[in-house]
């Protein structure tokens, strides 16, 4: 199978992340998430803090907006195009990746847009219903159950955001990915083997 | 494997409905189209014709919510709820399929929303991109390739709207569904495998 690129997209609780990095372990690909993608911002003169705040901020799309259009006030005239440039550095090395051939498994980071013009590439969404990604956080974050509900709401909200903004698509809608999967009622490894077979039934000649 | 129930969204020129009958031939169970499910509601009394037109107005979403509500003006005073009896006397068929327990595969008709307190049933969302759904659609109905592309998004929007009308969800949204897959560069056979294999990872012990 020829080196391949995979983006995952994910809610909050749903083992996305996890799966993602099975399947690199499993396909032999370099794996790329979150705080790797922050190293690279952060090299390109970035703070990991300032991208945390900009994807927090993500959390209210109305603000987002306004201050992505303004500036925000407290922040001086150069945060919007500061916002922007967090994006941008991300999307260069994103697509710089692609380029380069060596394939990879990216989580998150509206990787599934940046590269919609490359035609091997591989989209996947994961889900699940509440009671299993509460079950997951609790297990796998140790967070308290009584909070948790909140978090995963406003955590999957930003995402919504920050896709909608930087890509005008709705985040979660089917037809954004190749494969969309339910993980509730599988183990990390079911997930890992029907995205493997995707991929082969799709590459076979 | 139990008796399994699987109902089948899919947009059109997708191969959803070939898919649902093959995997339906595959695992042994019954196969219920549109065409069976309209039969079903000619025998509560309601004719084919006016099936049609329900579905057809509900290309215009305004005009669909609108004559639910009011009544269509040249249909008389009773059209609002003939349409709302027709939704009914499906929704009951299905339901009534469900606790009899024999399975099958449902295309279309919000099954995966009338079944939504079912735990066993398996709801998938067939899609793919818009060259490939011309392509089969030129194929397996003769169509014109000219007067293809607005039929797509018609009849794709009338299934939208009719699924946000009787169900307040919105159509293609991942979450509705345990697995939605991109058929554009898979071959029909392939989808069946990935249901297949995601129904048995699911219902392992």
């Amino acid at each position: 199978m020829e080196k391949q690129i995979i983006t995952i997209s994910r809610e909050f609780g749903s083992g996305g992340r996890l799966i993602g990095s099975k399947l690199a372990e499993n396909l032999g690909l370099p794996y790329y998430d979150k705080n790797l993608l922050d190293q690279i911002a952060k090299e390109n003169g970035y703070s990991a803090a300032m991208m945390e705040e900009d994807e927090m901020r993500a959390r209210n799309s109305f603000l987002y907006s306004l201050t992505n259009a303004f500036g925000a006030g407290g922040y001086g005239a150069d945060s919007q195009s500061l916002n922007e440039k967090f994006f941008m550095a991300q999307f260069d090395y994103i697509t710089k990746l692609a380029q380069e051939g060596n394939g990879g498994v990216i989580i998150g980071r509206c990787a599934d847009y940046v590269l919609r013009d490359f035609p091997g590439v591989t989209n996947i969404f994961i889900y699940a219903d509440e009671a299993s990604k509460i079950a997951r956080a609790v297990e796998n974050y140790g967070v308290d159950e009584d909070g948790i509900r909140k978090t995963l709401q406003d955590v999957d909200k930003a995402r919504a955001n920050y896709y909608k903004y930087h890509t005008g698509r709705r985040w979660g809608e089917a037809t954004n990915y190749h494969l969309c999967i339910d993980s509730g009622q599988l183990a990390v490894d079911d997930v890992v083997e029907l995205i493997t077979r995707y991929i082969e039934l799709r590459t076979k000649a």
